[in-house]
Protein backbone atom coordinates (compact mmCIF):
# COMPACT_ATOMS: atom_id res chain seq x y z
CA UNK A 1 0.00 0.00 0.00
CA UNK A 2 1.29 3.56 -1.32
CA UNK A 3 1.88 6.27 1.54
CA UNK A 4 -0.15 8.88 1.43
CA UNK A 5 0.68 12.70 1.25
CA UNK A 6 -0.66 13.41 4.88
CA UNK A 7 1.98 11.64 6.06
CA UNK A 8 4.37 14.69 5.97
CA UNK A 9 2.59 16.90 8.40
CA UNK A 10 2.03 13.92 10.86
CA UNK A 11 3.86 14.15 14.28
CA UNK A 12 6.50 12.49 15.57
CA UNK A 13 5.29 9.05 16.10
CA UNK A 14 7.48 7.86 18.43
CA UNK A 15 6.55 9.81 20.99
CA UNK A 16 3.00 10.77 20.79
CA UNK A 17 1.62 7.38 19.58
CA UNK A 18 1.25 5.83 22.66
CA UNK A 19 -1.57 3.31 21.99
CA UNK A 20 0.00 1.75 19.02
CA UNK A 21 0.91 -1.56 20.01
CA UNK A 22 -2.71 -2.07 21.87
CA UNK A 23 -4.06 -0.53 18.20
CA UNK A 24 -1.50 -3.76 16.19
CA UNK A 25 -2.82 -5.94 18.89
CA UNK A 26 -6.92 -5.06 18.33
CA UNK A 27 -6.43 -5.49 15.19
CA UNK A 28 -5.13 -8.67 14.94
CA UNK A 29 -7.72 -9.73 16.79
CA UNK A 30 -10.11 -8.44 14.21
CA UNK A 31 -8.58 -10.39 11.69
CA UNK A 32 -8.87 -13.44 13.29
CA UNK A 33 -12.85 -12.92 14.24
CA UNK A 34 -13.56 -12.07 10.57
CA UNK A 35 -11.62 -15.29 9.18
CA UNK A 36 -13.38 -17.50 12.02
CA UNK A 37 -16.68 -15.82 10.58
CA UNK A 38 -15.53 -16.96 7.18
CA UNK A 39 -15.00 -20.66 8.29
CA UNK A 40 -18.25 -20.49 9.59
CA UNK A 41 -19.89 -19.45 6.22
CA UNK A 42 -17.74 -21.99 4.67
CA UNK A 43 -19.36 -24.57 6.82
CA UNK A 44 -22.74 -23.68 6.57
CA UNK A 45 -23.62 -22.10 9.65
CA UNK A 46 -26.90 -20.69 10.36
CA UNK A 47 -27.52 -16.96 9.36
CA UNK A 48 -28.16 -15.71 12.69
CA UNK A 49 -24.91 -17.49 14.20
CA UNK A 50 -23.33 -15.73 11.40
CA UNK A 51 -24.87 -12.17 12.62
CA UNK A 52 -24.29 -12.18 15.41
CA UNK A 53 -20.58 -12.38 14.89
CA UNK A 54 -20.39 -9.57 12.36
CA UNK A 55 -22.43 -7.10 14.34
CA UNK A 56 -19.51 -8.20 17.54
CA UNK A 57 -16.72 -7.50 14.61
CA UNK A 58 -18.49 -4.10 14.37
CA UNK A 59 -18.44 -3.22 17.76
CA UNK A 60 -14.68 -4.54 18.29
CA UNK A 61 -13.60 -2.18 15.21
CA UNK A 62 -16.07 1.00 16.58
CA UNK A 63 -13.22 0.17 19.84
CA UNK A 64 -10.36 0.25 17.95
CA UNK A 65 -11.20 3.32 16.25
CA UNK A 66 -12.53 4.89 19.03
CA UNK A 67 -8.79 3.80 20.72
CA UNK A 68 -6.69 5.33 17.18
CA UNK A 69 -8.96 8.56 17.67
CA UNK A 70 -7.42 8.50 21.45
CA UNK A 71 -4.14 7.90 20.35
CA UNK A 72 -4.52 11.30 17.99
CA UNK A 73 -6.07 13.09 20.63
CA UNK A 74 -2.97 12.90 22.81
CA UNK A 75 -0.56 13.33 20.24
CA UNK A 76 -2.73 16.73 18.80
CA UNK A 77 -2.51 17.96 22.90
CA UNK A 78 0.93 16.93 23.52
CA UNK A 79 1.70 19.18 19.74
CA UNK A 80 -0.19 21.93 21.05
CA UNK A 81 1.55 22.26 24.45
CA UNK A 82 4.67 22.41 22.56
CA UNK A 83 4.35 24.03 19.42
CA UNK A 84 1.58 26.63 21.07
CA UNK A 85 -0.37 26.57 17.46
CA UNK A 86 -3.88 25.62 18.71
CA UNK A 87 -5.31 26.29 15.85
CA UNK A 88 -3.39 24.00 13.32
CA UNK A 89 -3.87 21.53 15.99
CA UNK A 90 -8.02 22.08 16.33
CA UNK A 91 -7.97 21.57 12.55
CA UNK A 92 -6.60 18.17 12.62
CA UNK A 93 -8.80 17.45 15.38
CA UNK A 94 -11.44 17.88 12.95
CA UNK A 95 -10.49 16.25 10.09
CA UNK A 96 -9.70 13.21 11.83
CA UNK A 97 -13.00 13.39 13.52
CA UNK A 98 -14.82 13.90 9.83
CA UNK A 99 -12.86 10.84 8.37
CA UNK A 100 -13.77 8.47 11.16
CA UNK A 101 -17.51 9.49 11.41
CA UNK A 102 -19.08 10.40 8.64
CA UNK B 1 -15.40 -22.75 17.57
CA UNK B 2 -18.20 -25.38 18.52
CA UNK B 3 -21.91 -25.35 16.90
CA UNK B 4 -24.82 -23.20 18.79
CA UNK B 5 -28.10 -24.72 19.34
CA UNK B 6 -29.47 -22.67 16.61
CA UNK B 7 -28.65 -24.93 14.05
CA UNK B 8 -30.70 -27.51 14.79
CA UNK B 9 -33.84 -25.09 13.27
CA UNK B 10 -32.70 -23.62 9.90
CA UNK B 11 -33.22 -24.74 7.22
CA UNK B 12 -31.54 -26.44 4.41
CA UNK B 13 -28.25 -24.38 3.20
CA UNK B 14 -27.96 -25.93 0.24
CA UNK B 15 -31.14 -24.83 -1.19
CA UNK B 16 -31.60 -21.51 0.44
CA UNK B 17 -28.42 -20.20 1.12
CA UNK B 18 -28.00 -18.31 -2.18
CA UNK B 19 -25.42 -15.70 -1.65
CA UNK B 20 -22.91 -17.92 0.74
CA UNK B 21 -20.09 -17.66 -1.92
CA UNK B 22 -20.37 -14.11 -2.03
CA UNK B 23 -20.51 -13.07 1.34
CA UNK B 24 -17.58 -15.88 1.95
CA UNK B 25 -15.29 -13.69 -1.02
CA UNK B 26 -16.75 -10.17 1.23
CA UNK B 27 -15.30 -11.50 4.82
CA UNK B 28 -12.12 -12.58 2.62
CA UNK B 29 -11.65 -9.34 1.57
CA UNK B 30 -12.41 -7.79 4.43
CA UNK B 31 -9.88 -9.94 6.58
CA UNK B 32 -7.64 -8.69 4.07
CA UNK B 33 -8.07 -5.44 4.30
CA UNK B 34 -8.02 -5.66 8.84
CA UNK B 35 -4.16 -7.28 8.10
CA UNK B 36 -3.31 -4.19 5.65
CA UNK B 37 -4.41 -1.45 8.63
CA UNK B 38 -2.88 -3.75 11.05
CA UNK B 39 0.15 -3.61 8.78
CA UNK B 40 -0.51 0.44 8.21
CA UNK B 41 -0.34 0.76 12.33
CA UNK B 42 2.79 -1.33 12.42
CA UNK B 43 4.38 1.15 10.01
CA UNK B 44 3.91 3.71 12.21
CA UNK B 45 1.31 5.46 9.67
CA UNK B 46 -0.86 8.47 10.64
CA UNK B 47 -3.73 8.35 12.86
CA UNK B 48 -5.78 9.89 9.99
CA UNK B 49 -4.73 7.35 7.56
CA UNK B 50 -6.14 4.31 9.59
CA UNK B 51 -9.13 6.27 10.50
CA UNK B 52 -10.28 6.09 6.84
CA UNK B 53 -9.68 2.32 6.78
CA UNK B 54 -11.16 1.46 9.53
CA UNK B 55 -14.06 3.36 8.37
CA UNK B 56 -14.32 1.60 4.92
CA UNK B 57 -13.66 -2.10 6.83
CA UNK B 58 -16.85 -0.57 8.93
CA UNK B 59 -18.85 0.13 5.88
CA UNK B 60 -17.83 -3.41 4.17
CA UNK B 61 -19.33 -4.80 7.43
CA UNK B 62 -22.09 -3.82 7.27
CA UNK B 63 -23.20 -4.31 3.71
CA UNK B 64 -21.75 -7.94 4.58
CA UNK B 65 -24.59 -8.27 7.60
CA UNK B 66 -26.86 -6.72 4.70
CA UNK B 67 -25.85 -9.69 2.70
CA UNK B 68 -25.91 -12.14 5.40
CA UNK B 69 -29.78 -11.07 6.40
CA UNK B 70 -30.66 -10.65 2.36
CA UNK B 71 -29.78 -14.68 2.38
CA UNK B 72 -31.58 -15.74 5.15
CA UNK B 73 -34.72 -13.55 4.22
CA UNK B 74 -34.80 -15.18 0.87
CA UNK B 75 -34.38 -18.88 2.95
CA UNK B 76 -37.21 -18.01 5.17
CA UNK B 77 -39.66 -16.29 2.15
CA UNK B 78 -38.81 -20.12 0.38
CA UNK B 79 -39.50 -21.92 3.56
CA UNK B 80 -43.13 -19.76 4.08
CA UNK B 81 -43.76 -20.32 0.92
CA UNK B 82 -43.04 -24.47 1.33
CA UNK B 83 -44.67 -24.87 5.14
CA UNK B 84 -47.45 -22.86 4.74
CA UNK B 85 -46.10 -21.89 8.44
CA UNK B 86 -45.56 -17.93 8.25
CA UNK B 87 -45.98 -17.38 11.65
CA UNK B 88 -42.44 -19.53 12.64
CA UNK B 89 -40.94 -17.97 9.49
CA UNK B 90 -41.94 -14.01 10.84
CA UNK B 91 -40.04 -15.15 14.10
CA UNK B 92 -37.22 -16.01 12.67
CA UNK B 93 -36.93 -12.73 10.55
CA UNK B 94 -37.07 -10.95 13.69
CA UNK B 95 -34.94 -12.70 15.44
CA UNK B 96 -32.52 -12.19 12.79
CA UNK B 97 -33.00 -8.31 12.81
CA UNK B 98 -32.33 -8.44 16.68
CA UNK B 99 -29.22 -9.80 16.20
CA UNK B 100 -27.52 -7.64 13.55
CA UNK B 101 -29.53 -4.41 15.01
CA UNK B 102 -29.29 -3.58 18.36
Amino acid sequence: MSHSPSQNHRHSEQDHHLQRKRIVNRLARIEGHVRSIKQMALDERDCGDLLIQVAAVRSALDNCGKLILKDHLEGCVMEAAKSGNEQEVLKQLEEALDKFIR
